[in-house]
């Protein structure tokens, strides 16, 4: 039934260390079939070794468990929640990606200081605020999607399919799971060329709006025209 | 008829992602026939894993395209505007390789700080002007290419093979697009030296005019000594 | 008899150039069978290519020697005594990682700044005083480990297992040496995190330790609940 | 006659990219045979790919080819003023690594920080002074030997096995071209450490002269320890 989607998430998982942007179990990946409200997750703690495809666990919208021998991801809470909150979004990606949760656990967004940046990421990629004892003591892990979508008020998910959580590490979306994947690795190259542009220039100004909406709309939305018209 | 050019930029292409200076979709390389005016170039946003030679787009000096199914790299009018301005060039690369882009996106040149640097650039590597509103507006890749030439006034272009676009990324060329790969190569590992110079010794001065003569002649030139006789 | 152990050791030192924290023939990995008290260990100053599974050196809690053709390695001392100092571990890892002996040999401890470092290390991971001129010159490798003991009075070994030996680099251990080795790779990889978080912020306070508590519980004793129930 | 000393120059001047201190052409290894007073070298300017062992050049210790079709390496003077000045050595190696290139071209000598540096050189590792514009004109790779012997006055060749080059880059030699490769590796590693302490601790000191001996000693001399007797 969900041999599709299963595989989906399987192979956005295998790309997370592939990529390089996960060592050891950090980090997972989950893509959702919006028609049945159900999403394929990798389990928790499990080597990407290992990892098979039908090891993907599958979830429906209110937590409950659809299918799977083993427990999921311990952060699929944040999934379900990114998914209720995010209506447009069809894969969700968390990593500890190294330059990326370097910014994220310093609590300091990532500037937009160049044209990478801005072909992914239509402006800064913001940082949550820290969670409270509270968040942190009831149900920690959908607080961490709670206070993503707090943070994202005002702004379109797709605009900037990136976070940092504070004190911990990036999230990424996207309208599939590959794409997610896809910004996650951007997401870390671009993190990885700000802090060297702050090295060299400490006082660097953003890039001009201009540019930045040059870049972002050249890939995105009705006027793109990167990349070739069924990609 | 153009099969072998198409497999020369082709390889090229491939180069980058296997050199290390490219993720994703980002970047591009293409080989010019000087004697037919037509230039080989990467297809827009297609991944480096699926492109074969024969996706190649053939584009004359117009900006006609010769052949291909389909659409050229959005930054063709760039190569083209460079093919335009050094004739000397038969290749041009483009990146988004870490340590350039950190300079580019900081708006910073390239000092020659040793010998490594001074065997491939003969001096810094410049980096443009800020482009304005209307160049950005109309014909953003042909201005591109036109702030480059226009900083490059009073430059020969193959004694400096790089440039740096100031908030975007560098472009290389040489006489053969293998040779502007390869500068791409030492650009980029020339930038990564430079910046932890400048963490061991803010204050560094570039490299004694003497030193970098003897070294950039070393190698290119009716006096070079370096390499094999046919090289 | 020890077939098994010298397999488990052998496994663990070919992780750690596998790995990327270990260049040349630096670093070694042993695992101890409690009941025989014997412990498996890297011959000394053998290339990691050539190494075998049968050239493990088995050695008891007294430092004898009980089997094998080849010297141990010259940090077995050290091995032994925190074997001896440590009742609850089953494998010591000693590894030259770039980032963690950065830390090591300016004699600084890496703070926990994010819940990459928490769910491995509960607080900063400590750095040792250094030795003295007669700690030195007699029973050097000896003293190392006794130095790590002196410093971790008042810390379980198992709440933070890693410590880094002033003016030259990290040993870590776990339950198992398979453990051992993933606890040197999250710390490496803290280690560089830690030190780009310091870049971005240089006053950064530590950790909130609420966010501690909850992640580091969340892997360990008897509320966790990452991975699977048999993990 | 030679083809063994071909073979171990060949397989020196493989290891170079493979251990990732080389790009591209840059480079070159060379080992000696001092019975004949004959040295083989790398060919200039021919990529590893492509290399052969049978394309070593032979040299003498005149500078007159002994054999080969190819031109030797440019700095094939260097080479050879070092086997002139240095008695002990038997292979030499010369990498633009990044990180020891990098204190080289700022004209800094990479401190002892700690015991990795203290196991493999007995203190700094020394920078030469500046070249003058008459040793730049004439003879200038041979006048790049000269200034590191200078340098080298009242050190021993195999305490300190390696150099930076001002504005330049690394040599390392050793008793064999196999253990001139190893510590240019471990030069990298050092240099590469040695940055990042500096960033951690800016007045940091250099090593305790007693735990600097201890290492050395322990892998060097009469009174060494580490390794197999027979290694």
């Amino acid at each position: 039934m969900f041999i599709e989607l299963k595989r989906e998430a399987y192979e956005a998982n295998l790309q997370l260390p592939k990529q390089g942007l996960i060592n050891l179990t950090f980090g997972n990946a989950s893509a959702i079939d919006r028609d049945r409200g159900v999403f394929a997750i990798k389990p928790s703690g499990v080597d990407y070794v290992s990892l098979r495809a039908e090891d993907m666990v599958l979830v429906d919208l209110d937590g409950k468990i659809v299918e799977g021998a083993l427990k999921p991801s311990s952060d699929t809470p944040t999934h379900r929640c990114l998914y209720l909150g995010f209506k447009d979004i069809g894969g969700v990606v968390h990593t500890h990606s190294s330059h990326a949760t370097a910014f994220a656990q310093s609590g300091r967004a990532i500037p937009c200081f160049g044209t990478t940046h801005g072909d992914y990421f239509y402006g800064e990629v913001p940082v949550t605020r820290k969670m409270s004892e509270n968040e942190i003591a009831s149900g920690y892990e959908w607080e961490t999607g709670n206070v993503i979508l707090e943070r994202f008020k005002g702004i379109e998910a797709l605009d900037c399919p990136a976070v940092l959580v504070n004190r911990h590490g990036p999230f990424t979306w996207g309208q599939t799971v590959a794409k997610a994947v896809e910004n996650a690795v951007a997401l870390e190259c671009c993190a990885h060329m700000a802090l060297m542009s702050m090295q060299l220039v400490p006082s660097l100004e953003p890039i001009e709006p201009e540019l930045l909406n040059k870049h972002f709309k050249r890939k995105h939305g009705p006027g793109a025209y990167y990349g070739q018209a069924k990609h």
